[in-house]
This record gives C-alpha cells, structure tokens and sequence, in this order.
C-alpha cells in the first residue's frame, strides 16, 4: 500500500516575460514552496525538475544548480520531460518515490523560459512535442493540430465559435483575479470574435500565450509531517496514460484517448465519482482542449461542454467551476510550469488564499494535464485529510 | 521493504553513426530488450526515456513513439535527462516504480543522435549539461573542464601520462571485442602517446568520441516472473545523488563529492563490501574521469588508481576488471543511452554472452555513472538471484 502523501506547499511566480534565467525563478519558486510548507531544503530527499526547453536557454541539467541555490547540492535530482505535461509527470514521479517510501519529501519544479525567442523560434521549440516527420515538419504546429480537433468537433457535434468563446472569455475573467496570471484584463465575446483567425476556425483569443514562468511544489509522506501548518493537499490519485502521437493515426479526433485513460484509472484509484470534484484545472492550451477535456474525462457527454460552458455551468461561481486560475488560456502556459502551477492553484483554493477567484466548495479537485495533442495525459485528484 | 527487482532484458545496437533517426533506433533495441526479456510489450507498465538532445533531431517526447511503435500506445512514459547519466537516472525511476509496487514491469530506454551535426555544434550541445553562464559560456566545454581535473591530480598525486594512457589502452582492447562498441581496433601507447593535445593535458585518445547509439533494459517485479528465461540482474542497489554543478565553488577538483556519495549509498543499500565487487563499468568520458570513479568509490586509495591500471589490475583479466565493454572511451558515448549500455554489458556479462571479452567472475557487479562534471552520479550493484 502507498503511503498517504500530501503537497505541503506550493509557490509560482508570475508568468509573463521574465527578467532572470529559469534557474533563478526556479530557485527562488522552489524555496518559497519550501517554506510555505514549513520545512527546511535539508528535508528534500529528491528533486524532480520539469523543463522542456532548456536548450533555449543554453542550459540543461537544471536539478543541480536549483539543490545548489537551496544549499543541498548532495540531493539527487533528474529533469523530467512530456511535452506540456512535463511537470504534471514530475509530480507523478514525486508521489511515487514519496508514497513507495523511497523518500519522506520531494521537490517539483516546472521551469520555462522562451520569451527571449522569436515567436517562430519559439513556435518551432513547441513543436518538437508533436511527432515531428508528420506533423511539424509539414507546417503542422500546435495551432493548426487543435484546429484540426476543433474542426472535427465543430462538425461532429455542431460546436460553436461562440461556444470556444465562452472558454476564452470566463479563463480571463479568473485570470483578471489572479496576481500569477499573465493576463489580467477580462475580454468580451466582442473582443473574443473580433480577433484575427490564426488557424480556423482558432483566433488569437483561442489560443495561450507563450509565457515564462516557474512553479514549485513540496510533496511529503504524511506520517512524517504531522503536524502542517498548512491544509496539504492528499493526493487521491496521481495517474498518467499514453496514446498515439501522430493525429493522422487516431481512429477519432473529437477525443484524447490519454485523458479518458487517465481519468479512468484516476476515478478508480481516489475511489471517488465525478459528481464528488468540486473544482478543476483542466489543460486548455486553446479553448477547444477545455471542452474535450471534460468529455475525455466523463464531466459532460459528448458535444455538450460547449453548451454547459456558455451557460455558466463552468464559471467560477458556476456548479463546476473550471480552470479557476484562468487556465493555460489567460494564467499563461510556461510549458514545464503549468502541471504545477494548476496545483498551486488547488493549494491556494484549499488554503484560501485564492482572494476574489475563490471557489465556495474545496473538498475534492482535479487537475489534468495533457503533452502535445494528447499523446501523454495525466490526471491527479486532491483531497482534505 | 521494496520488492526484489531485476533486469530481466537488455539490448544495445552497435553505436557509432546511425543512419535511422533515434525514435527508430530506441523502438528496435526496445523491442529487442523485451524479446530478451521473454515478456510480451503488453506486460510494460511505465516507459523511461533518457534523451537529452532531443532538439537535435528537433524531437521531444518520444516516449509515446516508442510505445506507439511497441504496440503499447497506452502506455504513460516520460522523458529523463541527467546530462551523461540520463538512462542512469532513468534507471533509477524505473527501479523505483518497480521496487515501489506501482508497476510489475518498466521500459527503460536511452537513445542520442547527435552526427548529424557538426562537431562545434555537438560540443555546445554537450555543454549544455555543465553550468553555462559559469563554465561554458566562458569556454569551458567538458574536454577543458576534465583536463582541469586530469592537471589537479597529476599535480597533486603525481598522475602520469602514461597512466592515462594505460586507460585508453585497456579500454580500446576491450571494445575491440564488443560488437556494439564505436571504435573496434586497439591502440598502442605509441598511438597514444602520439596523439594531438585537445586540452592540456587531455590527448584525442583520452577523450571519448561522440557517437550515436540506443541501449534499452526491461526492469521487472521478481516475483511477478518466478520463471526467467534469462539470468536476471537482481538489482541490490540502485543510488543518485549531486553535487555544486559549477566547479570553480567546489572545495576540490581531484575527485567527485556525488560520485562518493552515490557509491557510499549503494553499499549501504547492497550491504556488500566494494572487495566483494568481481567488475564494474565506470563513467570514462575521458581517461581521467576512470581514474578518479576508482577512487571517489573508494577502490583504491586516492592516487592510485593510475599505478593500478598502468600495472593491469583492471584489465579484463586482471583482479578487477573495469570497464569491459570498452567504456565510453572507446565503446562509445551516445549521451542518453550511456548509462543504459553499462547495464546491457553487465546483462551480457552475467549470461555468459560476452564472447572475447568475458570475464572470469560475474557474482557481483557495479555500474558507475556521471552527469556533467559530477553534478550528477549514480551507482547501481546488480548481482544473482
């Protein structure tokens, strides 16, 4: 049996355009975290680094310099990459040698920086994610691949651009309420349907930006911390799935076969229903992956999250209330931080702290996070204790 | 209690260039692994990729295209990169899954491609691995960086040429006999000796060569496979640890604080004596990194290492073969798939697959690995069921 396990303290900074290295953000999120959880950096007995792109900056191997900044050099760590899930599966490696009892605590960190790039540079950076013989290496990057869902989706189940929308325009409004959010000004569908189209049926209003950023978490062994001086999170189930990379060889695209994996074997191991998650953050590169998600992951039925979301079902005050934080849409998706920074949203709900953006309900939540178009997904449930 | 876990399968293709791209190349040694193994794709848990320059072959994540290939899209994988002891990491995670009960078999696959480019492009790449603002950025690419190791101990434990040399010697004749290994000929001391300087006092055969290549382990529950068709490698100690990755703040430079520690773990874990150690592959990513492994993990006395091989105690046939494969020296050093290679020659060791270069005794074995300049190391005992 895995030890209960809980994230003891969380910390990001604001994503955006960062001044310093990754490795600075990195070092100083990862001793906040710490020392939101109340322990020492000596506790750490691992440290898991999530960072996809550090080639952009020149610099790999990242785990050393971040135990060095802490004053634990001797700590072993590793960088963990899966495309935009890269520090969800750091979180899921951190459960593991945690609740395995490999280690008492374990840090994560998910760091990127790009905004130094060109937007084609940094374009062509993301698009290492997809299967490149087939996809990026014939123009197919990441905009024209979720358009190519959003098209199939359009048609098979009569979505609408309104109803994608609805996404951009409620992940704003939260992130407007988030001090970690790159952008922090509400849109209107006005604004919304008066973007450029970057990949029809995608306009700009459909799509994350890219953005720096750094998040931490602190993941301990309940039993050693009796006593927190925060209300941790319990991670009820930390599970990941693969599928197909290439999109040309999936039987359907109005669905991610990694999400509807994840979540599945995520239900059954926080032995929880649906109806019991209270709030989420979900993986919304373009307002259409929101809406997959949760039919992926068994919230709506099939073609009727785009109802739901356009009548408030998913809003903050709505009865499921759905990327809280404003989402990778308008938090912003500094590729390796957003796994962790969807947990530092959850930390901060559970805890409170999330001022204007709090949800009423905190008992149970969800955070899934997908790499690339969906060949890698992760799903992780949190808990009171 | 962790479970006793194995390596059930290995495979490694011959390194050197390759003409297949590295998702071809890791696909094939994996499904040769598992072959191996005895065991079906479908009995893979969780897929460990160790794949640093990844960007190189403009590919990330390419766990799902390796699992994909296997038949096991499903299958959740992740990439792990720990500079040079990237599989080694990835090892480590696989044993940890293993050992932690949270799969009964894992995929551990290493893989690099890197001859496409140019030399200069490939030294930055490497280089990438050490502290860049600090180290390479100043010039300080990984040949300047060891040659400053080789001249403190030549300085302080008066270290010779020779010595070196006598490295380089061995671990050409002992590739000389391994079908996977990049160079394939002998060297004599004249060779060496005669060699250009590539940083003082570092000569072209002290260094090892940038090559291509993919090593893959098949890591299993010993209890879930009561009846192997191989002689499983029982995994008795499985060790990571760091260090200050910068080397101008280190308090010494003749030896490597993770090295030391990552081994001291290990016979702690193992509970076995280091006399009790019949061979062992080491990191040589130049001949003085051999040497001072020998002494970081206490084999012989600190500045004697050189003394030992130059009078062959560690040739195949002397008291404690190091390095039989031929090391990264002359077997090779594609990156990633490095640490995974240690395993498949002490796996080929202990079945009795080693051809010419088998060695006598194969009760007890150690791998060695480095990240970097020793940022990174990690220890693995493997021994018989």
């Amino acid at each position: 049996m895995p030890r209960e396990t809980w994230v003891l303290g969380a910390a990001s900074n604001r994503f955006g355009k960062m001044k310093e290295t990754g490795r600075e953000a990195a070092s100083r999120v990862a001793l906040e975290a710490i020392q939101t959880a109340g322990i020492e950096p000596k506790d750490i007995g691992y440290t898991f680094v999530a960072n996809a792109f550090g080639l952009a900056e020149r610099q790999a191997h990242v785990g050393p310099l971040i135990n060095t900044a802490l004053g634990i050099p001797e700590v072993p760590s590793c960088t963990i990459e899966s495309a935009c899930s890269s520090s969800s599966a750091a979180l899921h490696e951190a459960y593991v040698h945690v609740a395995g009892g490999f280690h008492d605590a374990a840090l994560v960190v998910g760091v990127e920086k790009l905004s130094h790039l060109d937007t084609l540079t940094a374009t062509s950076y993301f698009a290492i994610g997809a299967d490149y013989p087939f996809e990026s290496h014939n123009g197919a990057t990441f905009p024209g691949l979720y358009a190519t869902i959003a098209n199939a989706h359009m048609r098979r189940y009569g979505t609408q651009t309104e109803q994608l929308g609805a996404v951009a325009v409620k992940n704003h409004a939260n992130a407007a309420l988030n001090p970690h959010a790159h952008f922090q000004k509400p849109i209107t569908m006005e604004t919304y349907l008066g973007s450029p189209v970057i990949a029809s049926p995608l306009r700009l209003y459909d799509c994350c930006p890219f953005s720096d950023g750094a998040a931490a978490l602190v993941v301990v062994a309940a039993e050693k911390f009796p006593n927190p001086r925060t209300e941790p999170l319990v991670i009820r189930a930390s599970t990941r799935a693969g599928s197909i990379a290439d999109m040309h060889d999936r039987p359907e695209l109005t669905g991610l076969p990694a999400s509807q994996r994840a979540s599945h074997l995520a239900f059954q191991q926080a032995k929880v229903e649906r109806s019991q998650i209270d709030f989420m953050e979900v993986h919304d590169c373009f307002t259409i992956a929101e809406l997959v998600a949760l039919e992926d992951m068994g919230f709506f039925p099939r073609g009727e999250a785009g109802t739901a979301t356009a009548e408030g079902l998913t809003a903050r005050d709505g009865k499921l209330p759905v990327n809280p934080s404003g989402g990778l849409k308008a938090k912003g998706h500094p590729v390796s931080a957003t796994g962790a920074s969807q947990v530092v949203e959850i930390f901060e709900q559970f805890n409170q702290l999330a001022g204007k953006r709090q949800v009423p309900k905190t008992g149970l939540a969800l955070a899934h996070n997908v790499g690339a178009t969906g060949s890698s997904a992760s799903v992780h449930i949190f808990g009171r204790r």
